[in-house]
Formats: structure tokens, sequence, C-alpha cells
């Protein structure tokens, strides 16, 4: 049972920001811009780096939200989506995500332990000065959101598939239509 | 150094912010209705909880603006803003101040930590829905903040006194005009 008393039957953040809509604007909007606004890492890559971080801050709830989302953006590749949550050194993805998700794996242990290392590995793969910015902040906006939805004690269904049809319409509508 | 490419002459997320104005709006946003929209808890309370999330995620720059800023909503009370920021348990503020802070704290490490005793202790001190879920908002929040400003190497003044005057414009102006 979640810790204060939320509107019935939406799960995760979903619950959350029903309950606060004031709070929800701007949380939206934050996922919009760095999830699906123009850039050089296409939306499936930025998922993949949500579903992550999540992973790693054992998020039940945006794990499976946003590893759907990555793999209705990857051609349903539910395989790679696993693989870059439980271990990315090892993903089939490009060099230069590979390099980016580490960044991002250590944004979530902590701001400094992003090294000097960790980031000329990223541009020897070649990533650029606004890759690098939406690598960090991407993770650390997802050590908020899944402190959030967990802190709060929201539910979340266990079933990956419970995720599917959710996971679609974040990766087609976005975030503000959920919001 | 930083890892990117900043504005110069900007410390902390300030620098971040004028990289990147199109997720300056939602951060900036998001700050103000957290920290200074109409609220049961203070502002010098709400800035009290960001300086000591950002303290314990050793993050200098936030725990620093944001001490001043709640130093200056509690005039100037630069001791209480100490206590506050390593050791809220023994802090000279409320009990019901001091079993959010906790939840805060909790918050810091990952949102599983808050348990439902946590919670009970605070709502015996008299916190509502509300309060908790900005508590945990708040400090989900920071735990954003400190890894996006540590995360890509921003620098920030060593000495105390160079954050007064920005202490007074965040607790004056707030976080819109700021960004």
């Amino acid at each position: 049972m979640a810790h204060i008393d939320l509107p019935p039957g939406l799960p995760g953040i979903r619950g959350l920001l029903a309950y606060s809509p004031e709070t929800a604007r701007p949380l939206s909007e934050l996922a919009e811009v760095l999830l699906r606004s123009e850039s050089t890492l296409t939306p499936g890559e930025r998922e993949l780096s949500a579903t992550h971080v999540s992973a790693r801050n054992d998020c039940l709830f945006c794990r499976s939200s946003h590893g759907a989302a990555a793999a209705h953006h990857l051609g349903g590749d539910a395989d790679l989506v696993a693989a870059v949550q439980t271990d990315p050194e090892h993903a089939p993805v490009s060099d230069k995500l590979r390099a980016l998700l580490a960044i991002a794996g250590k944004v979530a242990r902590g701001g400094k332990h992003v090294t000097a290392d960790d980031v000329a590995r990223a541009r020897a793969e070649g990533a650029t000065d606004n890759e690098l910015h939406d690598a960090v902040l991407i993770a650390a906006a997802f050590c908020m959101y899944n402190r959030y939805v967990d802190g709060l004690a929201t539910w979340a269904p266990e079933e990956p598939e419970a995720y599917a049809e959710a996971g679609e319409r974040l990766a087609v509508e976005g975030y503000l239509a959920a919001a």
C-alpha cells in the first residue's frame, strides 16, 4: 500500500502525477524533453538509458515502463532491453551508447563517480558535449523518478506483459499526453 | 574543469541551465513549485530539506546555495542550517520537520529505504499526505540536481560567503528568475 492516499487504479508514477498536477507538469515536460526531443541520440537509445538506471535503482515500475518503451522503439527486441538493464558492457549496442550507459551507471551511484576517463572513453567513441550532457541528466532525472515512485511505495504490476501497452503509448504519444 | 564546454563564469547548475535552456525550463519550474509554491511547509523548511539532501549527496554547490537560501528565510541562522545539514536528529527544528528530514535522508539512499515506521513517525508529529508527498519529491529532486551538477563536474566556490547573495536572490526572487 502506498504511503499516502493516491487515486486508485493508477500504478507507479501515474498515481502520483494525478495526485499532484502542479508537480506533474514540470516532471512530464522534463521527461518529454529528455527522452523525445530532437537529439542525435535516438528515443530508443534514451529509453535504454532510462531503463538501465531504473534497473540499477531497483525500481520495478520505471524499469518495466521504460523497458517497454525502449522495446517499442527498437522493433520489439526484448532481449536487447534485458541485456542493457542488467549488463550494458556486454549488450549488443553501439560502442558510443555503451560508454554513455557506463556514465549513466556511475551517475546512479553519485555524480562524483563520473571520471575524466569515463568521459574520454565516450568521446573516443564519438560522443558530443550534448550527448554527454543528456546522458548525465537522463540518469540523474531517473534517480529522481525512481525515488519518487518507490519512496512513496506506489504499486506496480509484477508481470512484464502488463507494461507493453503503456510502453507503446509512451513511445508513440509521449510524456505530455500521459500527464 | 567541467566535463563539457559550459558558458564561463557561472558556477554549479547555473552554467548547466545556461547551456541547455530546453531542460532548464522544467528543471527551474520544478524547483519553484517544490520550494516556493503555496504549502503548509514554509519555504525555509523546504530549503532545509534541500540543503540536507545535498549535504548527504556531498554536492557542495547545492548544499551551499540552498543552505544560504534557508538561512535567508530563517533570519540568518547559519548554525541551524549547519545542524540540519549534518545531524537533523539533533537540530533545533520542529518534531514534524525532523521526521520529514529523516524520510528525506532515506530517499537519498534510495526510495525503498523509506519504511512504514518512518511515515508513521511523521504522521504522529502531524505530517499530512501533502507534506509527505513533498518531502519525498523534494528529496528525490535534489538527488537529481546534485547528480546533474557533480556528474558534469561543474565548478563551485569553496567559501561559504560566496553563496550569501545567491541564497538571498533564490529566497526573494525564486527559481524562475534564476533560469
